[in-house]
């Protein structure tokens, strides 16, 4: 026996809830064309996942249940699983609503509320502890659960197979980090062949402030081996035909919707597996996202890079095209009296190969009018990295200045090390609305420099980019390795302090230079004022700089 | 009978471990020495309260757990209830310990963890779960809970108070926001009265980040009648004999410690019933706490502002002089072609009454450096906003410029109406490190500097300052009301939006003009991406810009 399912991997905007609507609607036409049996959406698909404190506002509860209606109101027998936030009156609930025949038929609330990490689902919701119930659709019992249930061991999926679940029907809204979808895929075969039952897991996809969803929903067979899979990175209507080995359903805790019949369907299923990426590929597309959606659901066509000739601005540029487009990404240079030769010709090359907009405006005058104005102050003095931040933020203004008149938004270039260690000037290089590459180290964003060469078969990226040693120009023959030490030093104890909470000590134990150490952490905790005031931009680690890492800034742990 | 009690309302700086432990052990000596029975310190006394991610590193836990026991061995019989992390191999707790005769006798898990507001407690606490258990110090048998325990009605008051609890012990970190000391006032002598027991309330004092924790520590009797209160916003032991009424006590639940006599006692007991303040001088002394403990516990002695000669910046430093000294904050007053002589005047004359550090630099020169920069870029048009942006820019390089080279934290002086509505220059008026008064409204503003001028008994805020219309002075002839609505009209509305989470159409449904609230909402949503890149402030609402209220930036919600 086969039952036709799709899922519907949508990418919804956070709170939009008549668009959210519109697209729960014609994903269901479309499933309904292709007789499908049931079709399932994302986690809070009405909403948008995470929608955060909208879910405070007692008017926003109402309004997309009214759309929850709308959508039930507009269904036929092909039954439909929407992610919906439910209100009893007193709690609100993560929940799952069961749409058919013109009405919603039933409604789970989620029973285990992520609240770690990026998660803060139990600041909202109240889990849900209702007995469970069974789905009949078209006579095959479907069980259903929400994202964290089915990661937690003893979720409701025991206790649905027992009851006699024929398939599992999961709704999503996990985000990306690197290689999750296989850490998903991994999972939820286990999961279906401990249990014998298929499973049906469909995410969200798109970018939300610092998250994105690489969607790459899929389903597996009984035996956990793979039937079908959808893109990672856009939105998709999976449709495929599940094979059903009937168990024994206990009567009394199912509603039964759809026909009874096994529907007989003439044209084949449509069940590609999707191509899987990884690596350097799925961090890059991750990018690509996460800096489209932040741009277009906020409003914006256009971006502006200060082009540096350097590696950071080199990949935000080449994410930014493939974002959004050659013709509306803005390249500035804005060299000053400490610039190389090749900081402007690489830059220039650059914006060639990508065949973007390029203008190059000279900071000096800017930077010697301050040298002026403050000379009083500081007469006497020989103030240093005073006039390399100023520099730094004579590029800021000029950025922001053109971002304020021509409505681009400025993309932030710093790398996750510089932001770690506080190597960068607030106000200056870190302005902006998104930060393209703020949770890549350093090495890794040669690696994606390396990969996009690779991947168009060209020298888009001139080589010097890649090789020349990394300098912020800021002053005469400066490098970075004069102020930190080499990223194959730096890189591996911020992933052990940032990344995977080490403290200080831990390091050090584990062999690295006490004093190099030391020296290092403490940079990390004096920065994180620095760091609370930069723009968001795309979370690909398990850790990254925002909502992941609530440090404090007054902090007296060494 | 009685019971001698020491209520140790400490400044504990979260994170440093050592520091916090000598406080801990300074209070002791000094419970013991005035011949004390019981000493109570705040929530999590140890780390100080709230240490956020730090929780997440395993090291952090040892350590503070190491320093709990070091304070442990140090004690006598006096019984110390200390708020500390515990750690049972798997989870974590937030914890109180009793400690006696040198080492940790009974630790309780706090079972109620606030999950909301500025709270986080389920990202890392599991709550408790075992038995209660009395503490019998000299005979009394005491019960222990912590802050949201007794804020919750069936909290364990109830259970502990029908196992014979003689005397209630609350031990908190309770932050501040406006009538808060009222309200636990209220709260706590009506838990007494109705449960017929005397409650000890411990509450941390002191600013952490955005939080600033008023103290005002305060024991109940029976009645509720309020028998000692410590004062409001600083650091003090109070210590008081309480009257006790026997109960019958089952003894299996009781843990017995110190000496089973009633202590006679020669010298007077100390309990000072502090005055209680309220309303706008409240307000005030949370901004100065809260400033001086970011200030110094962040290793800044002196701050640098930006006098305009308005009402916000003229407040601030008056905040910023009570704070750290008049000695220790610089003015710097930045005129362009669009200041009005009073602007000058003004601030000079501030500067002058509150005998502080004031210096002038005219933005011209940068200002006109950019104009003739952008003009390639700009041929052709008049640009308006831009010009205004990029002068309040140039205020903002000057401030870091000389916050860069003498180490003075900017501090930054908008205030939450603008902060609201995004009537501000992001990278300009809104750089610096701390913003003092970013949670008051405009009209609060103006309130608290009449107060200024009404403690002191003299002008020192001009009149002018507070009578003149207000603007941002970066075109011609400018003035707010050209912008928003006057402050009379926008407040109540941005109160109902921001701090009461209701929507357009809600505040529309009360009676407000339609077109003018669809703006002003408006406003707001699309301000988020730059409230994000703000520095914190003190909280002094009940919903703040923060941790507080934590919306998408990304947000289709109209």
């Amino acid at each position: 026996m086969n039952l036709r399912l799709a899922l519907a991997q949508l990418n919804p905007t956070v709170g939009a809830i008549n668009a959210n609507l519109q697209q729960l609607k014609d994903a269901y036409a479309e499933a309904v064309q292709k007789n499908c049996s049931l079709i399932a959406f994302g986690e809070l698909s009405v909403t948008g996942y995470p929608p955060e404190d909208l879910l405070l506002k007692p008017r926003f509860i109402i309004d997309q249940l009214a759309a929850l209606n709308d959508f039930a109101a507009s269904t036929s027998s092909c039954v439909a699983v929407v992610g919906v936030v439910d209100f009893d009156g007193q709690q609100l609930f993560n929940a799952a609503a069961v749409c058919s025949d013109g009405k919603v038929q039933h409604v789970y609330h989620k029973r285990n509320l992520p609240n770690y990490s990026v998660f803060d689902e139990k600041r909202y919701f109240s889990p849900g502890t209702e007995p469970l119930q069974l789905i009949g659709v078209n006579g095959v019992a479907v069980g259903i659960s929400i994202c964290e249930d089915i990661w937690v061991d003893d979720g409701p999926h025991i206790e649905l197979v027992s009851a006699g679940a024929e398939i599992l029907v999961s709704i999503n809204g996990s985000p990306y980090h690197l290689d999750k979808d296989a850490e998903r895929e991994n999972l939820i075969a286990n999961r279906a062949s401990d249990l014998q039952v298929p499973i049906c897991y469909v995410n969200q996809v798109g970018g939300q402030d610092e998250l994105v969803f690489d969607g790459g929903s899929f389903v597996v067979d009984r035996g956990g081996e793979l039937v079908a899979r959808a893109p990672l990175f856009e939105e998709s209507l999976l449709i495929t035909d599940v094979s059903i080995e009937p168990r024994e359903v206990r009567a009394q805790r199912t509603i039964d919707l759809g026909s009874e019949s096994d529907t007989e369907i003439s044209d084949p299923p449509l069940t590609p597996v999707a191509d899987s990426i990884s690596g350097d590929s799925e961090l890059y597309e991750a990018l690509v996202l996460g800096t489209r959606d932040y741009c277009h659901k906020n409003g914006f066509s256009d971006v502006v890079i200060g082009l540096s000739g350097g590696i950071d601005s080199t990949l935000v540029a080449c994410v930014a095209v493939d974002a959004l487009g050659p013709d509306h990404v803005h390249g500035v240079a804005m060299p000053s009296r400490y610039s190389s030769d090749h900081s402007l010709t690489d830059a220039e090359a650059l914006a060639d190969n990508l065949g973007i907009d390029m203008r190059t405006i000279s900071i000096e005058p800017a930077f010697a009018a301050y040298m002026d104005m403050l000379d009083p102050s500081f007469e006497g003095r020989q103030p240093g990295l005073t006039w390399e931040n100023v520099q730094s933020r004579c590029r800021g203004q000029i950025l922001m200045a053109l971002s304020n008149e021509f409505g681009w938004m400025v993309l932030t270039t710093g790398n996750k090390s510089e932001a770690a260690v506080g190597y960068f000037t607030i106000y200056g290089d870190s302005v902006g609305g998104y930060a393209v590459i703020k949770d890549l180290l350093k090495l890794k964003v040669y690696d994606l420099c390396r990969l996009v060469n690779q991947r168009s078969g060209k020298e888009v990226i001139p080589d010097n980019v890649i090789t020349k040693p990394p300098s912020a120009e800021l002053r005469p023959d400066q490098r970075d390795d004069q102020s930190l030490p080499p990223y194959e030093v730096l890189d591996p104890i911020l992933s052990l302090y940032v990344e995977h909470d080490r403290t200080t000590t831990d390091i050090i134990d584990e062999g690295h230079d006490p004093d190099m150490v030391s020296r290092i952490t403490r940079l990390v905790d004096i920065a994180e004022y620095k760091r609370r005031q930069s723009p968001p931009g795309v979370r690909v680690t398990r850790k990254a700089f925002g909502k992941d890492r609530r440090v404090p800034i007054t902090n007296g742990y060494r």
